[in-house]
């Protein structure tokens, strides 16, 4: 790809063209050469949206409530970027049809546009290749971008983390107590969502919730907000958008969000160079082949996998 | 540290001294700089245990059976090492606790060692430091490793899967179908564990893995076995135990005991190298400082961090 090529693709992606957005985020997924140049380029364009993380156990109807608050954005003339993140077996295939059906549901909307990520093993990382793709999208004139994932691991974690504001999904009576959620989670949200709240137990789960508040206070000494939605319904929905600008606003009367994206940018800084590193070696010094030797010497016990690595990397780094 | 001290320190761990294994565990947990010579001075005598992880949601009973397991190692004469790994927040210390608890069921018996890892962001991650443990316990004279995590994220896959036999537990009538439990879990188990049995359900849920399998045959031609097991009482821990057995002799006769240990050496290696490449840069030429100083630009819009990272790279490795 050439220098115009790539100017006429950074071009089309500006100016929100869909296919262009679409391909971009192939590419990014896909870990391409081109893919760096691409975003080398749209870096200086992003910065302006809105990121927002959402995270959710499976059946926590996630899915619907991002749906929602991207009408409800879309209802104040912001266009929305939608990533859904979930990372289940390439068998499922899930993903690919979900984002179909939630495509059609917005179809004649060319104001949001959704994307799902669904295969482990990105180059890089699935927080990496989200952050990337967020870049993207941001670049590409999207006024909100709402990263939604499954909320079961640290890859998850580490995705919604990465957001200006991250909001944790909670229902009542799925057997998933306040208590017993991987705690990781509960100390990631900025503002907690009880949806379902039709449902019986809301009040004792949003009880929970500030029990367990009241037991930590944060760093930044937001108070995190608790919002009841009915997402199927669209109760609640312009409440959460409510609490989601309230502390944005908390977080720039304060001065906390440009700390808040410093210490994210370390952290993606350095996850870019421990991938950078690793591919400039396998791609300059480590063959496969090479590597399959080194493996087999190791499990057969005839080398130690300690001093092997010391020597690789003493022979590729300057002195 | 000099070499005397240093072998002193192997003769020690070598013995199975309970305070030069705890020692060396914590060496390795921190990363420092002798935890490297003394794996190099271990491995050499490692790769005589037979390594066994088991994962299985909160709730699964997963500490109550890997220690029955080990009792039943206990009576063959075999010792064991136990590594449990939940890596909840910071705040909870459960697993100290639960550490303490859990040595004093064992107190009169040196052949049974178990050592919790709790805390997140070890230097490399917890599947290296957990998979040096393990050579550690190893090179320890330990027969039997038993590897439990939290089966909830990427990582507890990555830790479960370095061992020779992986397990999967599950219970009845937790809500998580098995429909419904995450793929790349379900995909790595050579033996199911229905724990619990007792309870409601333990059939069915042992249909559905049934009916699970045979949707797609696995590369190595091995249909994982399902043992019901009531941890609680010992039931069904002979059978686990013999099972297991089953399935290590399937692998020494296809002779895939070898290739797996290859396989995992290979990912192991690749993750060694990147650990490895990125510590080099920040001891040696990326300061804190610095670091800082590039994401605040970056935050900023200032820089690029695309065009950063490949500058750094540029720099650090040779031409």
């Amino acid at each position: 790809m050439n220098n115009d090529e790539l100017q006429t693709w950074v071009d089309r992606i500006r100016a929100g063209e869909v296919r262009a957005v679409a391909r971009a985020i192939s590419a990014i997924e896909n870990g391409t050469a081109e893919s760096v140049e691409l975003l080398k380029a749209l870096f200086t364009f992003s910065g302006k949206a809105r990121v927002i993380g959402l995270t959710g156990s499976p059946g926590s109807g996630k899915s619907t409530l991002v749906d929602q608050l991207a009408r409800e954005y879309r209802k104040h003339d912001n266009t929305v970027g939608i990533v859904a993140v979930d990372p289940t077996s390439p068998y499922t295939g899930g993903a690919i049809l979900g984002d179909r059906i939630r495509m059609q549901a917005h179809h004649a909307d060319t104001g949001i546009y959704i994307r799902s990520m669904a295969t482990r093993g990105f180059l890089g990382g699935l927080a990496r290749t989200t952050a990337d793709v967020s870049t993207a999208l941001d670049a590409s004139g999207k006024d909100v971008i709402l990263i939604e994932t499954v909320g079961v691991g640290q890859d998850e974690i580490d995705i919604v983390r990465l957001a200006d504001v991250t909001i944790v999904i909670l229902v009542p009576g799925m057997g998933d107590d306040v208590q017993s959620i991987k705690a990781g989670i509960m100390e990631i949200a900025d503002i907690f969502v009880i949806n379902k709240s039709d449902r019986e137990g809301a009040d004792r789960v949003e009880k929970e919730i500030r029990a367990m508040q009241s037991l930590a206070m944060r760093e930044d000494k937001w108070n995190p907000s608790i919002v009841q939605t009915v997402a199927t319904e669209g109760k609640g929905i312009p409440e959460l958008a409510a609490a989601i600008e309230e502390y944005e606003r908390y977080l720039d009367k304060q001065g906390l969000r440009l700390k808040k994206k410093i210490s994210n940018w370390r952290e993606r800084i350095v996850e870019m160079l421990r991938e950078s590193l690793l591919q400039r070696l396998t791609r300059e010094q480590l063959s496969d082949e090479q590597l399959k030797t080194y493996a087999s010497e190791v499990a057969e016990h005839r080398r130690d996998p300690y001093t092997l690595v010391d020597e690789i990397v003493g022979n590729f780094v300057k002195k």
